[in-house]
């Protein structure tokens, strides 16, 4: 249901690129949760623009305010609610973008669907800047997870015809994502920079791939066919702007390879059922084994680009050429990698949520 | 939410492979569909086992029962019950795969989700046989979406190391896949079949990806973040066993090539606003454009192989060895193919039944 | 969403009153607990027609086959299915409901809701035998409830003019509801059963209010706002037929009555937090209080009587007079008081499966 | 689901009495509906405290600030955020309010949930200041549903034992809906007044029950089953804090008349088919049969009553007495009326929004 989220939990994000504000409501949270606002800044800083050279020009931070649902660092039970105050408001003339919709933008979409009555300043409600709201509910998510054990941590594995080093899918090196681009190791890093710095100065863009582990999930979570762990996840994650693949495990490649090669065996370590492998990604029947879940995101290049495209202008009917104007990220990349995080926690914390106790047969 | 599906429909599936029967109840539809009992009944046969050397041996026809919700070959606008009762029903002793989980299969997930008690047999409602009743909606609804100018057909273009050709994105082709086999062409049928052949012969199984096309789909249906087309889609299709990727457009192939190559510019012909290209897949934003719906799915290979695996027996915590008898499909892709198509329809239908009529800006 | 409800559970009903079947699904319930399928007939045949003079003659057993779910005696995790099929099935012509409706009957509002598709024959879905399979699914969640210590039970207080001893508020009498005809009291059975036999003497219908209470429940269940034990209730209650009004504890009487004799003031007893009255009906701000559940339920009496009434025929467009035929019964509030306990098995159920545990502040 | 409401459209209402600032996200409104902010804000007025002597105290007026979801006077598509601030936040010590429950509000139901981490001041997330936001989107539902012809209007028929003049249920008369005092006459006005300042006097408080009425909706809105008209209204009636007790037309009178009186019947005006009387309230199966729905609420008395009223000390278990300081409105009902519209409103347009076009049998 458009952009509300969750079984157990109730995730309602608003707002648009330049109107007052953006914001989310996260509805059927326990009470009694910590909430450390500090380290929800730094995860939240993780997607800010203008970290780098790779990225645009800094902002000032966006820095959440709190509205409900958290009394003296506890969750007290009521919906939690968060706005970031929008500086940089609408100004300037976006009815061109309503005429002359920009290629791979939602702006066409928007405008058959809406009639002309949606906000098209800086793409509106379908603007990557909702990720921020999205971060929020899922940095808290990310933090009470962790107290329960589980670690959720991406990075990237594809830019361009750059690839790099993906996780050990039954080992994920979480603790091995770099601070200053989200990759395993120094060279991956210093590779993607280039590629993305070589599609800043062609005025052209890339995409990316980024993978994602969660450590510590305990076996039997998820809910048969359509309330599966894959489905939630999917669900949330097609929700981030320019999100076109996700795929679990050894994702696409299991098309290729033997089931006596893909299927994961059982082994027992310290009294624990392990699987010897975890091409599955963790997942078997959309219900954890213990294992890692592991998935993967592609992105498409950021659809803004400095060079001339073909469009129409929807009011004449004619065929035109638009330019796309300022400073847009090469590549969105690198900021989606907290996005896709956020995304994950919330989807398995709300699965959590809803996890049913059983008896177990004698 | 588990075994039930939608925002607007809600689509309900039961049953367990080995129980009495299995079955869907599918609310919402509006009264006054027609419904051809025959045409679903050759839809369903699609999926039906034996059909050829390279699938199980024939059982008889599922053919579902009507318990409501059509009347005089209409539906009447009450909720829509099928039943399949199943002729192969519990026997012997499946106890054994609570106690020494089948790798690759959900019977370690589903023993500690329902400590015991889940109904083990053939994989229970884990049973790739449940896709029956998802056939029966996802039938139902292909049927009303002919009603409106929207097809919807899927093939294979992946098994093992086999590709086969893909569709035309801009054009699909759905006239020319092969009813035998599902393929575009008949080379790539012939190479496919081979593969599978193979694979039997060498007690082994594959897995594939199927792509499929969705013509006809009016631009700006779909919502935006969470309840976008994609996500609606991978929602339903990942409740398909086996399935462990989708992707749309240029799916994980958006990671690696450039914007200005990526990105579907707009024309105009006959009056009518379309792209030149549609690597998109027909989405943007979360929201159809117009252009054929593309997307494709990854299926893990048939978990069951004749071949001798590890797996601990979770009564005794020893490491053995497993051996699963009877014969086996090796490659379930060709039967998924009606199924993929069936859970496009759904997802398509549903978010069509959701689609409000805006006004149009002056 | 139609025939559906529940937030953690999901219930599907389906079925016509003189179509091939009627059913349920229960999608959501925990593996592991017991079913005593001969408890549960019991409970059904409370609501069976034909037990005594004041009810319509005697049909066989409403005996439901279960097709999912259940496996030696105890839920599996896969959803809940069973059916009754209906041995009383279309006969005769109905046409005659679509054109000329029945006064206080759905048939005017189905027929406009679906333009003549609807299946008319005996109310259709409309039909107060929907509530058999509301009574499986509550008859299940009532059996799980009293597992937990949580009983239900309800009685009649009014009948037309003749009104009945209500519960003790604090300590409600569940084990003096007679078996016969469920009051407190034999003087106030055979009131009712003459009012009841007076009205069926006349030709004449009559309706009555339904008490129910629950005892057991502990305190903090229920979500606030619109997700509260009130909230939850009354929606699944107005889903019976001729319910017209539902009330909590001293319900609509609070109107009329100061502050200071409605609030319940606490006490202690034993260690244990209570209150020395109950007018709130153990729900304060949508949440238990840990006292008994109490709300009363009022029914319209049964549209069909044999008297003439007028009405008007849609085809002609003339007004006419309408007389309805057959035996029927003249209240049918006796047989309504299992499903009203059955509703509020349901909506218990539901709430205490999405009860979150919380921690407790220090 | 908590402080979420609705099917098609999406409500998430959060915020405490005292905290920072309440709030709502309205989800899944088409775009293009006109917005008029001074109607809404006089109709945000109707609940403001403080207009007259029978209230509290004024504060400063509520007024809306939106976030997000409108531009230019017109709904863009996007989620609709809307802000109050508090002016009134929290200071003092509310732990008393934890420690010594206050008979008849939320206070230990709270307790016992959140386990002492909820926001205990003025009442949290239970206080009737959560109406605010409720009839933000209320307010903004009715206005659209202006636009169609569907007018709702709500006045008090009880206070204590001051009875009002009821509507008529055919022509409900809701132009005469007074605005100083809603009642249909002047004298019911003055002697309900009058009963509250009595109340006043005496350091007591008086409860009463509103009617509401709905015109202009058309025949077919409704859904069989748990989503009937019925349903929907008393879920979110419920939702509005002091409601315990919500009928339908003839409400709980329906249990004492026989069916020959209670059965609308049939005629035909002006080619139009009405009912003749309209004791169900303009719903009959769930479905509305295009006659005004008629719905009434009870409402207990304010519990703060300046009154000693005997209760527990939780942390010492001792029984103790509590006096509830300040001023308080000893009778909530009058400002409850704008808020039962507006519950009516979200309903009724989340029903129309939900209304799928059928085809008509020829």
């Amino acid at each position: 249901m458009s952009s509300t989220y969750g079984e157990n939990l109730k995730l309602s994000i608003f707002g648009q690129s330049h109107g007052p504000a953006i914001g989310m409501v996260l509805d059927g949270i326990p009470a009694g949760l910590p909430v450390d606002t500090e380290k929800l800044q730094q995860f939240l800083n993780r997607r800010a623009p203008g970290q780098n050279d790779w990225s645009t020009p800094r902002r000032e931070e966006d820095r959440p305010e709190f509205l409900g649902g958290i009394l003296d660092g506890f969750t007290c039970g009521a919906p939690i609610a968060a706005v970031i105050h929008n500086k940089n408001t609408r100004s300037g003339d976006y009815a061109n973008l309503k005429d002359c919709p920009r290629p791979g933008h939602a702006d066409y979409t928007a405008q058959i669907k809406y009639g002309g009555f949606q906000d098209a300043a800086g793409g509106g409600h379908f603007s990557g800047r909702l990720t921020a709201p999205l971060c929020i509910a899922g940095g808290l998510c990310k933090q009470w997870l962790e107290e329960m054990g589980i670690r959720i941590g991406a990075h990237i594995t594809e830019i361009g015809l750059a690839h790099a080093k993906s996780f050990h899918y039954v080992v994920p090196e979480l603790g091995n994502i770099r601070s200053d681009f989200p990759t395993l190791t120094e060279e991956d890093a210093v590779e993607m920079r280039n590629v993305i710095s070589k599609a800043r100065a062609e005025s052209e863009s890339v995409g990316g791939r980024i993978e994602c582990a969660i450590t510590g999930v305990p076996a039997g979570i998820g809910e048969p066919m359509f309330g599966g762990v894959e489905s939630r996840i999917a669900q949330i994650v097609y929700g981030i702007p320019a999100v076109k693949a996700v795929g679990f495990g050894w994702s696409e490649s299991f098309a290729i390879v033997p089931g006596s090669e893909s299927n994961d065996c059982y082994t027992i370590e310290e009294g624990k059922i392990r699987t010897l492998t975890n091409h599955c990604g963790g997942i078997l029947g959309g219900i954890t084994n213990g294992m890692p879940i592991i998935f993967d995101v592609a992105f498409k290049p950021t659809p803004s680009i400095s060079q001339p495209q073909q469009t129409v202008n929807l009011k004449t009917g004619e065929i035109t050429t638009i330019e796309i104007k300022g400073r847009h990220d090469p590549c969105i990349v690198p900021r989606a990698v907290p996005v896709v995080e956020a995304a994950a926690a919330i989807a398995i914390y709300d699965l959590i949520l809803g996890n049913t106790q059983t008896s177990r047969r004698k």
